[in-house]
């Protein structure tokens, strides 16, 4: 045996006790969010504080980053699953290292505080309540930019931390094209003649039958119930505890079945991925998905280019109206597909239509971007905020809950988070062209038996976990870097059939 | 600051760290016997595997064990609540720290492989598959108990692990005055003419309908459910995270509500002590019930001395009927009543009625103490069960299944477990006892208002947690140490009122 040998497997065990900290601590988040009775937060924060400070201290212990840097000058001696393991934690170690850790622990707190603050001015419909703490979120992100060292830009170095790789200059074309296209798109569907109708959706529809529905199609999906559960929540999530135990959420209203119907074909997606990856990779931290914006691209594929297709209603529309039985008896076929695909701006981004969708993540891309590569500053968001909804939507948000406080992102200091979204979709568009050379898609969603979709996906997405960067997942499985077009063409074809386009 | 005050503060900090651990380890164990995926459980136990390590590490780091010996070389100068701790921790501490950490590592694996065998054996109905287990299981406590030092024989070391100062002197002379009368009640019930009819309880009440009618009971015995919730389980039990979550969770069967029903006013008795122990201890090892022995007393009084009582059913019988509609319409009051109070030998401990029950423990009593103190042969425990049955209960197990497989408690190595459901029947009769000196029972529990006697039993049992021992808190409550003929005369009374006997 080696001493590379006797290293890796030292490692290896270290690796799998922070995964396992994580694993406990992935349990805590969504008990809290789901069922924990209101008086046991407290002390339970308190839990979270320690498994947290444990996981912080794992990832920097000496011993590990010895082993860490043992293996580094050995590389090419390393099995692969231990190269992409170090390769993986060395990224996490410096990440946490180069914070002295009384700094952390302070902007911890501030996080905490933050957002306890953000909650506060949202009752109050008031941002000045938010805009100090926001101020000391961004204050506090500009130095750990500066320990972990500036790329390109500022921005860039946040960026990277949910998309290793991606860059401004990157996303600065990628969305200048998308924005030009969905400008212009949204104003010829807002001129044609032809509009659907959506509220032809806000029928009863019980929660037991929506839930007896959505599980059906999540079995169709791939979704393993042996390997995950639904539970309810306020805000709908998918988490994964490991790979044997992937659990989504969603919210339930009766007088609207897309937030649970369609939220839970979006968070299935996302749990399909997890429940996915290579067996080999359990119990590590490389089995998770490799970055937010290839995992948006499964729940956005499942979501949009699957759950929200004529082919799926056209499957699944005659069952939908079954379960919700009178509610859909008098709704024709088109007429429930197209209010359905329904595009409209609005100033909440979460209710958003797809087309849309993709315009309030580019204004707040342009928002973070100035805040960081030009120091816009934070009294100016608001105005900036209402301009910008003027410019690309054409609407302005009449209070701060409408606007710039409806997002909880900036206030867990998670700039860099919101271009994934948009990333996830135009992941996704290109997936499908990709998956289209060999799979008829259409005929597939008609057959009622949607496996061979998970089973591309898990074959050129899924089974990698985080050993394979985002530009390499979708290089493989695609061909080619990122390209608007297939976006663009997705939406180009759906909104010009369902508001017959010319 | 005094020295001692410094100690104090860093050494509360360590407790509440252990705590913290446990508490997290509580929602694994939670969430692992309600609804975890069923792939999810391997991985989990690697999780459950960190997590008690990390308590035995900090349970006996020498950081901890410095300051509880300066502490207890300081003790006139601490705070009331350090003392307690002091007290408590060094206990747990001394029992962790006899033990090599490869031995105890050795024997948690044991433990996992003997619950293993357990089910494998149960499924098989075969004793000879579990049988080398449990030879070993009692070899390593035998091992341990020599490292934890022999107190009057071996047995009395596991006995006051879970109820503290108790003895094998003490259990033989109660034992053997319940069990002298119990046999004799028995026969008399047997010998009676009139006889309760339990077959006119098995009436289909529908599951959501049992859980409306149990949680009305338990909100009148003040159960809170913001600081607790109900699950369903296999097996149920009562766990507390932390004061403000304390979860209980049954299982229902719809042709025999008293599975739920009853079990959940015992697990509500349960959950009730935990959530109404000094806030001042929260987060701290001291939030917890004293002794096994004192917490079955608290499920118990709501279980047997409230919840099967004839006041109770007076005051519930019209809504249960209600609820149960129309199961129960033809069902008059005193059938009801009595049929819950039948009592018959049965060869299922956690089936039984609670006469009979005090055999079955003591059954298992006598056998734990020959295993230990006159070194009983593990092969010959079948036929030492067999023979106690017949002797004490006059029916002997056709399988393994039924006789010394069903429990799961040896599996765990759990002995000296099993009295403490005894004592806690007795500490309830007695603390009822108690309690009629200042509260008309009766009357309080026909006004269906049943706070009085929560608040009773707060001050004299739940506010102290673990500050006081089960001998001290019965002796303050009771004036007296444990006194069996409490819980005869309780016995006697209701099975002659039930039984009409002379």
């Amino acid at each position: 045996m080696t001493n590379s040998h006797t290293v890796s497997a030292a490692f290896i065990e270290q690796c799998k006790k922070i995964k396992g900290y994580e694993e406990a601590l992935a349990l805590v988040y969504w008990d809290m969010r789901t069922g924990i009775p209101t008086q046991g937060t407290t002390q339970r924060s308190n839990v979270v504080g320690l498994l947290s400070a444990e996981i912080f201290r794992l990832s920097t212990e000496p011993a590990l980053i010895e082993n860490v840097t043992y293996l580094e000058a050995h590389h090419d001696e390393l099995e692969p699953l231990v190269q992409a393991l170090v390769t993986d934690i060395s990224q996490k170690t410096a990440r946490f290292a180069a914070i002295p850790p009384a700094e952390y622990e302070a902007y911890t707190v501030l996080q905490s505080n933050a957002e306890a603050a953000w909650e506060e001015a949202r009752a109050q419909n008031d941002y000045s309540l938010f805009q100090p703490y926001l101020a000391e979120i961004i204050a506090y992100k500009k130095k750990f930019i500066s320990y972990w060292g500036e790329k390109d830009t500022p921005y860039d170095t946040l960026l990277d931390q949910f998309e290793p790789g991606m860059t401004v200059a990157v996303l600065d074309e990628l969305f200048a094209e998308v924005r030009t296209a969905m400008v212009d798109l949204l104003k010829r569907t807002q001129a044609a003649e032809h509009q659907p109708d959506a509220s032809v959706l806000e029928r009863p529809f019980a929660k037991d039958k929506q839930i007896a529905f959505s599980e059906e199609v999540l079995q169709k999906m791939g979704f393993d119930f042996e390997s995950g559960r639904i539970d309810d929540t306020i805000h709908p999530f998918a988490i994964s505890l490991n790979q044997g135990d992937v659990r989504i959420t969603t919210r339930y209203d009766e007088l609207n079945f897309k937030t649970a119907v369609l939220g839970l074909i979006h968070e299935g997606g996302h749990a399909i991925y997890e429940q996915n990856i290579d067996a080999q990779y359990d119990g590590t931290p490389l089995s998770e998905g490799v970055s937010m914006g290839i995992h948006e691209s499964q729940s956005l594929f499942y979501e949009i280019i699957l759950g929200s297709s004529e082919a799926f209603w056209q499957d699944n529309y005659a069952r939908l109206q079954h379960y919700a039985q009178p509610a859909f008896d008098d709704v024709p076929f088109d007429v429930f597909y197209e209010a359905l695909n329904e595009t409209k701006p609005s100033l909440i981004r979460i209710e958003a239509d797809i087309l849309t969708y993709a315009l309030h993540i580019i204004i707040r891309y342009e928002i973070e971007k100035a805040l960081f590569n030009d120091n816009l500053d934070v009294a100016e968001v608001q105005t900036v905020w209402q301009a910008k909804y003027q410019e690309h939507l054409g609407i302005t948000p009449a209070n701060d809950v409408e606007g710039l406080l409806q997002d909880i992102h900036w206030a867990g200091g998670d700039f860099g988070y919101f271009p994934s979204y948009l990333l996830g979709l135009l992941n996704a568009a290109q997936l499908e062209q990709a998956m289209r050379q060999t799979i008829d898609i259409e005929s597939v969603i008609a057959s009622g038996n949607y496996l061979p979709i998970k089973n591309w996906l898990t074959e050129h997405v899924h089974q990698y976990g985080k050993t394979k960067t985002p530009t390499a997942i979708m290089k493989n499985a695609t061909g080619a870097s990122l390209q608007p077009r297939h976006l663009i063409d997705f939406l180009e074809k759906r909104y010009t059939s369902v508001y017959k386009l010319k």
